[in-house]
Protein backbone atom coordinates (compact mmCIF):
# COMPACT_ATOMS: atom_id res chain seq x y z
CA UNK A 1 0.00 0.00 0.00
CA UNK A 2 1.12 3.42 -0.66
CA UNK A 3 2.20 5.82 1.99
CA UNK A 4 2.53 9.39 2.24
CA UNK A 5 4.32 10.80 4.89
CA UNK A 6 4.70 14.93 6.06
CA UNK A 7 4.59 17.33 9.08
CA UNK A 8 1.46 19.22 9.81
CA UNK A 9 2.15 22.94 9.02
CA UNK A 10 1.36 25.80 11.52
CA UNK A 11 -1.05 27.60 9.18
CA UNK A 12 -3.45 23.97 9.13
CA UNK A 13 -4.47 24.33 12.82
CA UNK A 14 -7.38 26.62 13.91
CA UNK A 15 -8.54 28.46 17.46
CA UNK A 16 -9.23 24.52 18.72
CA UNK A 17 -5.01 23.83 18.67
CA UNK A 18 -5.51 20.96 16.55
CA UNK A 19 -5.54 20.94 12.61
CA UNK A 20 -9.01 21.77 11.13
CA UNK A 21 -10.80 18.94 9.80
CA UNK A 22 -11.34 20.81 5.99
CA UNK A 23 -7.07 20.09 5.97
CA UNK A 24 -7.69 16.47 5.71
CA UNK A 25 -9.55 16.61 2.85
CA UNK A 26 -6.09 18.29 1.24
CA UNK A 27 -3.59 15.66 2.79
CA UNK A 28 -5.74 13.15 1.07
CA UNK A 29 -5.71 14.90 -2.34
CA UNK A 30 -1.64 14.98 -1.56
CA UNK A 31 -1.41 11.64 -0.67
CA UNK A 32 -3.78 10.56 -4.46
CA UNK A 33 -1.51 12.61 -6.37
CA UNK A 34 1.45 11.15 -5.25
CA UNK A 35 0.36 7.46 -5.34
CA UNK A 36 -0.43 8.58 -9.43
CA UNK A 37 2.69 9.96 -9.86
CA UNK A 38 4.58 7.21 -8.34
CA UNK A 39 2.26 4.92 -10.17
CA UNK A 40 3.26 5.91 -13.45
CA UNK A 41 -0.22 7.90 -14.25
CA UNK A 42 1.25 11.53 -13.26
CA UNK A 43 -1.59 13.47 -12.19
CA UNK A 44 -0.45 16.85 -14.38
CA UNK A 45 0.43 14.89 -17.45
CA UNK A 46 -3.42 13.21 -17.29
CA UNK A 47 -4.44 17.08 -16.73
CA UNK A 48 -2.46 17.88 -19.73
CA UNK A 49 -3.60 15.16 -21.86
CA UNK A 50 -7.14 16.96 -21.54
CA UNK A 51 -8.79 15.07 -18.73
CA UNK A 52 -9.66 16.12 -15.10
CA UNK A 53 -10.23 13.95 -12.13
CA UNK A 54 -12.44 15.75 -9.88
CA UNK A 55 -14.04 13.89 -6.76
CA UNK A 56 -17.65 12.82 -6.99
CA UNK A 57 -17.89 11.82 -3.19
CA UNK A 58 -15.98 11.50 -0.14
CA UNK A 59 -16.98 9.75 3.44
CA UNK A 60 -14.91 11.13 6.30
CA UNK A 61 -14.58 9.34 9.62
CA UNK A 62 -12.15 11.45 12.06
CA UNK A 63 -11.11 9.40 14.94
CA UNK A 64 -8.38 11.42 16.61
CA UNK A 65 -6.86 14.92 16.35
CA UNK A 66 -3.98 16.30 14.73
CA UNK A 67 -1.53 18.81 16.44
CA UNK A 68 1.36 21.05 15.45
CA UNK A 69 4.48 19.34 15.85
CA UNK A 70 3.09 15.70 14.39
CA UNK A 71 3.45 14.40 11.25
CA UNK A 72 1.03 11.99 9.49
CA UNK A 73 1.22 9.16 7.06
CA UNK A 74 -1.63 8.47 4.42
CA UNK A 75 -1.64 5.28 3.52
CA UNK A 76 -4.07 4.87 0.44
CA UNK A 77 -5.06 2.46 -2.33
CA UNK A 78 -7.30 2.29 -5.39
CA UNK A 79 -10.18 0.00 -4.38
CA UNK A 80 -12.27 -0.19 -7.73
CA UNK A 81 -11.91 1.43 -11.45
CA UNK A 82 -14.35 1.06 -14.00
CA UNK A 83 -12.79 3.07 -16.76
CA UNK A 84 -15.12 5.89 -16.35
CA UNK A 85 -14.80 6.15 -12.38
CA UNK A 86 -12.60 4.72 -9.70
CA UNK A 87 -12.38 4.25 -5.91
CA UNK A 88 -9.45 5.31 -3.21
CA UNK A 89 -9.87 4.06 0.11
CA UNK A 90 -7.24 6.10 3.11
CA UNK A 91 -5.95 5.70 6.51
CA UNK A 92 -4.41 8.43 7.99
CA UNK A 93 -1.91 7.97 11.10
CA UNK A 94 0.18 9.83 13.13
CA UNK A 95 4.06 9.54 14.45
CA UNK A 96 2.44 6.75 16.54
CA UNK A 97 0.68 4.86 14.46
CA UNK A 98 -2.50 6.06 15.91
CA UNK A 99 -5.30 6.45 13.23
CA UNK A 100 -6.40 10.17 12.62
CA UNK A 101 -8.89 9.45 9.97
CA UNK A 102 -10.45 6.56 7.78
CA UNK A 103 -11.85 7.63 4.40
CA UNK A 104 -12.88 6.92 0.87
CA UNK A 105 -13.63 8.88 -2.13
CA UNK A 106 -14.77 8.51 -5.63
CA UNK A 107 -13.85 10.12 -8.54
CA UNK A 108 -15.02 10.32 -12.49
CA UNK A 109 -13.02 11.51 -15.59
CA UNK A 110 -14.19 14.59 -17.28
CA UNK A 111 -13.31 16.58 -20.33
CA UNK A 112 -12.10 19.96 -20.11
CA UNK A 113 -15.63 20.89 -21.12
CA UNK A 114 -16.77 18.97 -17.81
CA UNK A 115 -18.38 16.39 -19.77
CA UNK A 116 -17.97 12.70 -18.76
CA UNK A 117 -15.23 10.59 -20.75
CA UNK A 118 -14.03 7.43 -20.83
CA UNK A 119 -10.36 6.96 -20.48
CA UNK A 120 -10.45 3.43 -22.42
CA UNK A 121 -11.20 6.14 -25.43
CA UNK A 122 -9.53 9.37 -24.62
CA UNK A 123 -6.31 7.67 -23.06
CA UNK A 124 -6.27 4.23 -23.90
CA UNK A 125 -2.42 3.81 -22.41
CA UNK A 126 -3.30 5.44 -18.97
CA UNK A 127 -6.28 3.25 -18.60
CA UNK A 128 -4.18 0.26 -18.80
CA UNK A 129 -2.26 1.71 -16.33
CA UNK A 130 -4.92 2.74 -14.06
CA UNK A 131 -6.23 -0.63 -14.23
CA UNK A 132 -3.28 -2.24 -12.76
CA UNK A 133 -3.32 -0.07 -9.86
CA UNK A 134 -6.23 -1.71 -7.95
CA UNK A 135 -5.49 -3.54 -5.27
CA UNK A 136 -8.67 -4.80 -3.21
CA UNK B 1 -34.80 25.86 7.07
CA UNK B 2 -31.45 28.03 7.53
CA UNK B 3 -29.97 29.52 4.24
CA UNK B 4 -26.57 30.77 4.12
CA UNK B 5 -25.35 32.57 0.52
CA UNK B 6 -22.43 34.41 -0.65
CA UNK B 7 -20.23 34.97 -3.61
CA UNK B 8 -17.95 32.36 -4.61
CA UNK B 9 -14.31 34.18 -3.68
CA UNK B 10 -11.15 33.64 -6.41
CA UNK B 11 -8.98 32.17 -4.31
CA UNK B 12 -11.33 29.18 -3.77
CA UNK B 13 -10.90 27.88 -7.30
CA UNK B 14 -8.28 25.46 -8.62
CA UNK B 15 -6.83 25.11 -12.19
CA UNK B 16 -9.36 23.18 -13.10
CA UNK B 17 -11.35 26.35 -13.14
CA UNK B 18 -13.96 25.30 -10.58
CA UNK B 19 -13.79 25.49 -6.70
CA UNK B 20 -11.89 22.99 -5.03
CA UNK B 21 -13.77 20.58 -3.29
CA UNK B 22 -12.06 20.86 0.25
CA UNK B 23 -13.99 24.33 0.00
CA UNK B 24 -16.94 23.07 0.21
CA UNK B 25 -16.03 21.36 3.37
CA UNK B 26 -15.82 25.14 4.81
CA UNK B 27 -18.87 26.43 3.10
CA UNK B 28 -20.68 23.88 5.33
CA UNK B 29 -18.61 25.20 8.53
CA UNK B 30 -19.55 28.81 7.66
CA UNK B 31 -23.35 27.66 6.98
CA UNK B 32 -23.04 25.75 10.63
CA UNK B 33 -21.77 28.41 13.18
CA UNK B 34 -23.78 31.14 11.35
CA UNK B 35 -27.08 28.71 11.80
CA UNK B 36 -26.13 28.58 16.07
CA UNK B 37 -25.30 32.34 15.77
CA UNK B 38 -28.38 32.99 14.45
CA UNK B 39 -30.18 30.23 16.89
CA UNK B 40 -29.52 31.60 19.70
CA UNK B 41 -26.82 29.86 20.42
CA UNK B 42 -23.53 31.13 19.45
CA UNK B 43 -20.61 29.33 18.70
CA UNK B 44 -18.12 32.09 19.82
CA UNK B 45 -19.64 31.63 23.51
CA UNK B 46 -19.77 27.88 23.77
CA UNK B 47 -16.17 27.95 23.18
CA UNK B 48 -15.58 30.81 25.58
CA UNK B 49 -17.62 28.59 27.59
CA UNK B 50 -15.03 25.67 27.19
CA UNK B 51 -17.06 22.96 25.02
CA UNK B 52 -15.23 22.76 21.51
CA UNK B 53 -17.51 21.40 18.71
CA UNK B 54 -15.93 18.76 16.60
CA UNK B 55 -16.95 17.21 13.15
CA UNK B 56 -16.98 12.96 13.97
CA UNK B 57 -17.78 12.24 10.36
CA UNK B 58 -18.54 13.95 7.62
CA UNK B 59 -20.15 12.12 4.29
CA UNK B 60 -20.12 14.56 0.89
CA UNK B 61 -21.58 13.90 -2.57
CA UNK B 62 -20.81 16.46 -5.18
CA UNK B 63 -22.99 16.69 -7.67
CA UNK B 64 -22.55 20.12 -10.17
CA UNK B 65 -19.14 22.35 -10.13
CA UNK B 66 -19.35 25.69 -8.69
CA UNK B 67 -16.95 28.71 -10.66
CA UNK B 68 -15.79 32.46 -9.84
CA UNK B 69 -18.87 34.50 -10.97
CA UNK B 70 -21.09 31.93 -9.83
CA UNK B 71 -22.62 32.27 -5.52
CA UNK B 72 -23.97 29.44 -3.25
CA UNK B 73 -26.48 29.14 -0.81
CA UNK B 74 -26.24 26.42 2.24
CA UNK B 75 -29.67 24.96 3.29
CA UNK B 76 -28.86 23.64 7.07
CA UNK B 77 -30.57 21.62 9.12
CA UNK B 78 -29.91 19.86 12.48
CA UNK B 79 -31.06 16.16 12.42
CA UNK B 80 -30.62 14.43 15.28
CA UNK B 81 -29.42 15.92 18.71
CA UNK B 82 -28.68 13.36 21.75
CA UNK B 83 -26.70 15.44 24.15
CA UNK B 84 -23.82 13.82 23.46
CA UNK B 85 -23.48 14.61 20.24
CA UNK B 86 -25.65 16.19 17.01
CA UNK B 87 -26.00 15.21 13.40
CA UNK B 88 -26.26 18.38 10.71
CA UNK B 89 -27.54 17.63 7.22
CA UNK B 90 -26.85 20.41 4.39
CA UNK B 91 -28.00 20.37 0.48
CA UNK B 92 -25.48 23.83 -1.72
CA UNK B 93 -27.40 24.96 -4.55
CA UNK B 94 -26.31 27.75 -7.07
CA UNK B 95 -27.44 30.87 -8.11
CA UNK B 96 -29.94 29.13 -10.44
CA UNK B 97 -30.83 26.38 -8.08
CA UNK B 98 -29.08 23.84 -9.16
CA UNK B 99 -27.65 21.14 -6.79
CA UNK B 100 -23.75 21.76 -6.24
CA UNK B 101 -23.28 19.11 -2.74
CA UNK B 102 -25.56 16.62 -0.64
CA UNK B 103 -23.81 16.41 2.79
CA UNK B 104 -24.24 15.12 6.05
CA UNK B 105 -21.80 15.95 8.99
CA UNK B 106 -21.67 14.10 12.85
CA UNK B 107 -20.52 16.64 15.75
CA UNK B 108 -19.60 15.64 19.31
CA UNK B 109 -18.47 17.97 22.40
CA UNK B 110 -15.29 17.83 23.93
CA UNK B 111 -13.68 20.43 27.12
CA UNK B 112 -10.93 22.09 26.29
CA UNK B 113 -8.79 19.09 27.44
CA UNK B 114 -10.19 17.60 24.30
CA UNK B 115 -12.11 14.56 26.06
CA UNK B 116 -16.14 14.19 25.96
CA UNK B 117 -18.50 15.95 27.81
CA UNK B 118 -22.41 16.32 28.17
CA UNK B 119 -23.41 19.38 27.12
CA UNK B 120 -26.91 18.73 29.42
CA UNK B 121 -24.29 18.73 32.62
CA UNK B 122 -21.88 21.20 31.00
CA UNK B 123 -23.83 24.19 30.29
CA UNK B 124 -27.46 22.78 30.47
CA UNK B 125 -29.22 26.34 29.12
CA UNK B 126 -27.68 25.56 26.50
CA UNK B 127 -28.26 22.56 25.83
CA UNK B 128 -31.96 23.36 26.36
CA UNK B 129 -31.49 25.49 23.71
CA UNK B 130 -29.86 23.11 21.40
CA UNK B 131 -32.12 20.12 21.47
CA UNK B 132 -34.89 22.53 20.23
CA UNK B 133 -32.74 23.25 16.94
CA UNK B 134 -33.47 19.57 15.81
CA UNK B 135 -35.73 19.33 12.46
CA UNK B 136 -36.47 16.27 10.99
CA UNK C 1 -13.57 54.73 -1.09
CA UNK C 2 -14.84 51.46 -1.64
CA UNK C 3 -15.82 49.11 1.98
CA UNK C 4 -16.00 45.17 2.15
CA UNK C 5 -17.43 43.77 5.40
CA UNK C 6 -18.15 40.57 6.66
CA UNK C 7 -17.21 38.27 9.69
CA UNK C 8 -14.48 36.27 10.70
CA UNK C 9 -14.40 32.44 9.51
CA UNK C 10 -13.65 29.48 12.14
CA UNK C 11 -11.44 28.00 9.80
CA UNK C 12 -9.69 31.20 9.28
CA UNK C 13 -8.06 30.66 12.80
CA UNK C 14 -5.08 29.11 14.16
CA UNK C 15 -3.29 27.56 17.33
CA UNK C 16 -2.68 30.88 18.55
CA UNK C 17 -6.31 31.86 18.79
CA UNK C 18 -6.01 34.67 16.00
CA UNK C 19 -6.70 34.92 12.37
CA UNK C 20 -3.50 33.38 10.53
CA UNK C 21 -1.73 35.75 8.92
CA UNK C 22 -2.19 34.76 5.19
CA UNK C 23 -5.47 34.61 5.77
CA UNK C 24 -5.78 38.92 5.32
CA UNK C 25 -4.24 38.35 2.26
CA UNK C 26 -6.68 36.69 0.95
CA UNK C 27 -9.52 39.37 2.70
CA UNK C 28 -7.26 41.68 0.18
CA UNK C 29 -8.50 39.79 -2.90
CA UNK C 30 -12.08 39.63 -1.89
CA UNK C 31 -12.68 43.01 -1.03
CA UNK C 32 -10.34 43.91 -4.71
CA UNK C 33 -12.60 41.64 -6.66
CA UNK C 34 -15.65 43.20 -5.42
CA UNK C 35 -14.62 46.33 -6.03
CA UNK C 36 -13.88 46.39 -9.59
CA UNK C 37 -17.52 43.90 -9.80
CA UNK C 38 -18.95 46.96 -8.23
CA UNK C 39 -17.40 49.61 -10.39
CA UNK C 40 -18.26 47.93 -13.31
CA UNK C 41 -15.35 46.14 -14.23
CA UNK C 42 -16.05 42.83 -13.20
CA UNK C 43 -13.43 40.39 -12.62
CA UNK C 44 -14.68 37.64 -13.90
CA UNK C 45 -15.88 39.08 -17.23
CA UNK C 46 -11.99 40.55 -17.78
CA UNK C 47 -11.00 37.11 -17.38
CA UNK C 48 -13.81 35.42 -20.18
CA UNK C 49 -12.33 38.17 -22.10
CA UNK C 50 -8.37 36.64 -21.85
CA UNK C 51 -7.30 39.17 -19.61
CA UNK C 52 -5.72 37.55 -16.27
CA UNK C 53 -4.41 40.29 -12.80
CA UNK C 54 -1.41 38.91 -10.93
CA UNK C 55 -0.41 40.34 -7.70
CA UNK C 56 3.29 41.80 -8.38
CA UNK C 57 3.99 42.78 -4.99
CA UNK C 58 2.36 43.19 -1.62
CA UNK C 59 3.36 45.27 1.46
CA UNK C 60 1.65 43.96 4.69
CA UNK C 61 1.68 45.76 8.01
CA UNK C 62 -0.08 43.59 10.99
CA UNK C 63 -1.35 45.99 13.70
CA UNK C 64 -3.77 43.82 15.86
CA UNK C 65 -5.32 40.56 16.00
CA UNK C 66 -8.30 39.58 14.00
CA UNK C 67 -10.39 36.75 16.32
CA UNK C 68 -13.18 34.83 15.72
CA UNK C 69 -16.56 36.64 17.03
CA UNK C 70 -15.08 39.90 15.04
CA UNK C 71 -15.77 40.98 11.97
CA UNK C 72 -13.74 43.00 9.63
CA UNK C 73 -14.29 46.21 7.00
CA UNK C 74 -11.60 46.32 4.14
CA UNK C 75 -11.06 50.15 2.89
CA UNK C 76 -9.90 49.72 -0.72
CA UNK C 77 -9.14 52.29 -3.18
CA UNK C 78 -6.65 52.46 -6.67
CA UNK C 79 -3.79 54.78 -6.53
CA UNK C 80 -2.52 54.36 -9.52
CA UNK C 81 -3.41 53.08 -13.34
CA UNK C 82 -0.78 52.97 -16.21
CA UNK C 83 -2.89 50.80 -18.49
CA UNK C 84 -0.05 47.77 -18.10
CA UNK C 85 -0.32 47.95 -14.23
CA UNK C 86 -2.10 49.27 -11.17
CA UNK C 87 -1.69 49.66 -7.76
CA UNK C 88 -4.10 49.32 -4.79
CA UNK C 89 -4.17 51.00 -0.67
CA UNK C 90 -5.89 48.92 1.58
CA UNK C 91 -6.91 49.37 5.37
CA UNK C 92 -8.36 46.62 7.10
CA UNK C 93 -10.46 47.51 10.62
CA UNK C 94 -12.64 45.46 12.93
CA UNK C 95 -15.98 46.20 14.41
CA UNK C 96 -14.46 48.76 16.43
CA UNK C 97 -12.48 50.72 13.82
CA UNK C 98 -9.63 49.32 15.21
CA UNK C 99 -6.96 49.08 12.35
CA UNK C 100 -6.21 45.59 12.24
CA UNK C 101 -4.31 45.75 8.94
CA UNK C 102 -2.08 48.67 6.63
CA UNK C 103 -1.50 47.19 3.16
CA UNK C 104 -0.40 48.43 -0.76
CA UNK C 105 -0.48 45.39 -3.78
CA UNK C 106 0.58 46.09 -7.49
CA UNK C 107 -0.80 44.19 -10.60
CA UNK C 108 0.17 43.61 -14.07
CA UNK C 109 -2.32 42.69 -16.98
CA UNK C 110 -1.41 39.64 -18.80
CA UNK C 111 -2.89 37.13 -21.42
CA UNK C 112 -3.83 33.56 -21.12
CA UNK C 113 -0.30 33.06 -22.09
CA UNK C 114 0.94 34.65 -19.35
CA UNK C 115 3.12 37.38 -21.12
CA UNK C 116 2.29 40.88 -20.18
CA UNK C 117 -0.36 43.04 -22.37
CA UNK C 118 -1.51 46.39 -22.45
CA UNK C 119 -5.21 46.74 -21.62
CA UNK C 120 -5.89 49.78 -23.64
CA UNK C 121 -5.20 47.71 -26.21
CA UNK C 122 -6.82 44.53 -25.53
CA UNK C 123 -10.15 45.91 -23.92
CA UNK C 124 -9.78 49.61 -24.34
CA UNK C 125 -13.44 50.00 -22.80
CA UNK C 126 -12.08 48.44 -19.76
CA UNK C 127 -9.13 50.40 -19.58
CA UNK C 128 -11.21 53.61 -19.85
CA UNK C 129 -13.23 52.30 -17.45
CA UNK C 130 -10.60 51.19 -15.10
CA UNK C 131 -8.55 54.70 -15.52
CA UNK C 132 -11.20 56.79 -13.62
CA UNK C 133 -11.12 54.75 -10.84
CA UNK C 134 -7.92 55.96 -9.41
CA UNK C 135 -8.33 57.61 -6.11
CA UNK C 136 -5.51 59.35 -4.85
CA UNK D 1 21.46 29.61 4.28
CA UNK D 2 18.90 27.70 5.42
CA UNK D 3 17.25 25.61 2.69
CA UNK D 4 13.33 24.25 2.51
CA UNK D 5 12.07 22.23 -0.78
CA UNK D 6 8.73 20.58 -1.27
CA UNK D 7 6.48 19.89 -4.59
CA UNK D 8 3.43 22.71 -5.55
CA UNK D 9 -0.05 20.43 -4.59
CA UNK D 10 -2.93 20.79 -6.42
CA UNK D 11 -5.08 22.62 -4.27
CA UNK D 12 -2.50 25.63 -3.83
CA UNK D 13 -3.34 26.70 -7.77
CA UNK D 14 -6.08 28.78 -8.81
CA UNK D 15 -8.16 29.20 -12.08
CA UNK D 16 -5.00 31.32 -12.99
CA UNK D 17 -3.73 27.91 -13.51
CA UNK D 18 -1.07 29.10 -11.13
CA UNK D 19 -0.33 28.95 -7.43
CA UNK D 20 -2.80 31.26 -5.96
CA UNK D 21 -0.37 34.41 -3.94
CA UNK D 22 -1.54 34.00 -0.78
CA UNK D 23 0.01 30.23 -0.65
CA UNK D 24 3.51 31.44 -1.05
CA UNK D 25 3.05 33.52 2.52
CA UNK D 26 2.02 30.13 4.11
CA UNK D 27 5.30 28.24 2.20
CA UNK D 28 7.40 31.19 3.91
CA UNK D 29 5.85 30.03 7.30
CA UNK D 30 6.46 26.04 6.34
CA UNK D 31 10.40 27.17 5.56
CA UNK D 32 10.55 29.25 8.79
CA UNK D 33 9.21 27.50 10.92
CA UNK D 34 11.69 24.14 9.87
CA UNK D 35 14.48 26.72 9.86
CA UNK D 36 13.97 26.90 13.63
CA UNK D 37 12.79 23.16 13.77
CA UNK D 38 16.78 22.46 12.56
CA UNK D 39 18.34 25.08 14.02
CA UNK D 40 17.64 23.92 17.59
CA UNK D 41 14.24 26.33 18.63
CA UNK D 42 11.84 24.53 17.72
CA UNK D 43 8.62 26.28 17.10
CA UNK D 44 6.19 23.98 18.59
CA UNK D 45 8.51 23.88 22.25
CA UNK D 46 8.79 28.07 21.69
CA UNK D 47 5.13 28.07 22.06
CA UNK D 48 4.74 25.31 24.40
CA UNK D 49 6.65 27.44 26.59
CA UNK D 50 4.19 30.40 26.75
CA UNK D 51 5.81 32.56 23.74
CA UNK D 52 3.95 32.88 20.08
CA UNK D 53 5.63 34.67 17.47
CA UNK D 54 3.13 36.67 15.34
CA UNK D 55 4.02 38.10 12.18
CA UNK D 56 4.18 41.91 12.17
CA UNK D 57 4.46 43.39 8.59
CA UNK D 58 5.21 41.28 5.30
CA UNK D 59 6.93 42.76 2.23
CA UNK D 60 6.54 40.23 -1.07
CA UNK D 61 7.95 40.95 -4.69
CA UNK D 62 6.30 38.06 -6.86
CA UNK D 63 8.33 37.58 -9.55
CA UNK D 64 7.58 34.52 -11.75
CA UNK D 65 4.31 32.07 -11.41
CA UNK D 66 4.83 28.55 -10.16
CA UNK D 67 2.50 25.71 -11.32
CA UNK D 68 1.60 22.37 -10.85
CA UNK D 69 3.96 20.00 -11.35
CA UNK D 70 7.03 22.48 -10.09
CA UNK D 71 8.95 22.00 -6.86
CA UNK D 72 9.99 25.27 -4.85
CA UNK D 73 12.75 25.88 -2.67
CA UNK D 74 12.92 28.05 -0.33
CA UNK D 75 15.82 29.81 0.54
CA UNK D 76 15.45 31.41 4.03
CA UNK D 77 17.84 33.23 6.75
CA UNK D 78 17.42 35.50 9.86
CA UNK D 79 18.82 38.93 9.21
CA UNK D 80 18.35 40.45 12.08
CA UNK D 81 17.65 39.73 16.00
CA UNK D 82 16.61 42.38 19.15
CA UNK D 83 15.44 40.32 21.74
CA UNK D 84 12.33 41.17 21.26
CA UNK D 85 11.83 41.14 17.32
CA UNK D 86 13.21 39.57 14.40
CA UNK D 87 13.35 39.97 10.29
CA UNK D 88 13.66 37.19 8.47
CA UNK D 89 14.67 37.14 4.40
CA UNK D 90 13.65 34.35 1.66
CA UNK D 91 13.98 34.01 -2.12
CA UNK D 92 11.86 30.95 -3.27
CA UNK D 93 13.06 29.34 -6.40
CA UNK D 94 11.55 26.91 -8.61
CA UNK D 95 13.00 23.76 -9.88
CA UNK D 96 15.05 25.31 -12.71
CA UNK D 97 16.40 27.90 -10.22
CA UNK D 98 14.08 30.11 -11.45
CA UNK D 99 13.34 33.21 -8.77
CA UNK D 100 9.28 32.68 -7.76
CA UNK D 101 9.57 35.31 -4.84
CA UNK D 102 11.81 37.32 -2.87
CA UNK D 103 10.22 38.36 0.40
CA UNK D 104 11.13 40.00 3.79
CA UNK D 105 8.67 39.12 7.32
CA UNK D 106 9.36 41.03 10.43
CA UNK D 107 8.37 38.81 13.42
CA UNK D 108 7.59 39.64 17.47
CA UNK D 109 7.11 37.74 20.82
CA UNK D 110 3.66 37.82 22.66
CA UNK D 111 3.01 36.04 25.43
CA UNK D 112 -0.58 33.98 25.75
CA UNK D 113 -2.06 37.29 26.55
CA UNK D 114 -0.62 38.61 22.80
CA UNK D 115 1.16 41.27 25.46
CA UNK D 116 4.69 41.97 23.78
CA UNK D 117 7.63 39.79 25.85
CA UNK D 118 11.27 39.67 25.40
CA UNK D 119 12.37 36.74 25.05
CA UNK D 120 15.78 37.23 27.28
CA UNK D 121 13.71 37.35 29.95
CA UNK D 122 10.86 34.78 29.49
CA UNK D 123 13.05 32.19 28.12
CA UNK D 124 16.81 33.32 28.32
CA UNK D 125 18.60 30.20 26.86
CA UNK D 126 16.13 30.22 23.47
CA UNK D 127 17.38 33.96 23.37
CA UNK D 128 20.75 32.96 23.32
CA UNK D 129 19.85 29.93 20.77
CA UNK D 130 18.16 32.73 18.30
CA UNK D 131 20.77 35.52 18.74
CA UNK D 132 23.04 32.95 17.09
CA UNK D 133 20.81 32.67 14.14
CA UNK D 134 21.47 36.20 12.93
CA UNK D 135 23.06 35.58 9.12
CA UNK D 136 23.63 39.31 7.54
Amino acid sequence: MYKYTRAVFYYETDKMGVVHHSNYVRWLEEARTFFFNDSGVPYAQTEDAGVLIPVTNMDLKFKRFSRYGDSFTVRVKMTRYTGVRFDMAYTVVNQDGETLLEAVSGHAFVGTDYRPVALARKLPERHEAMKKLVDV
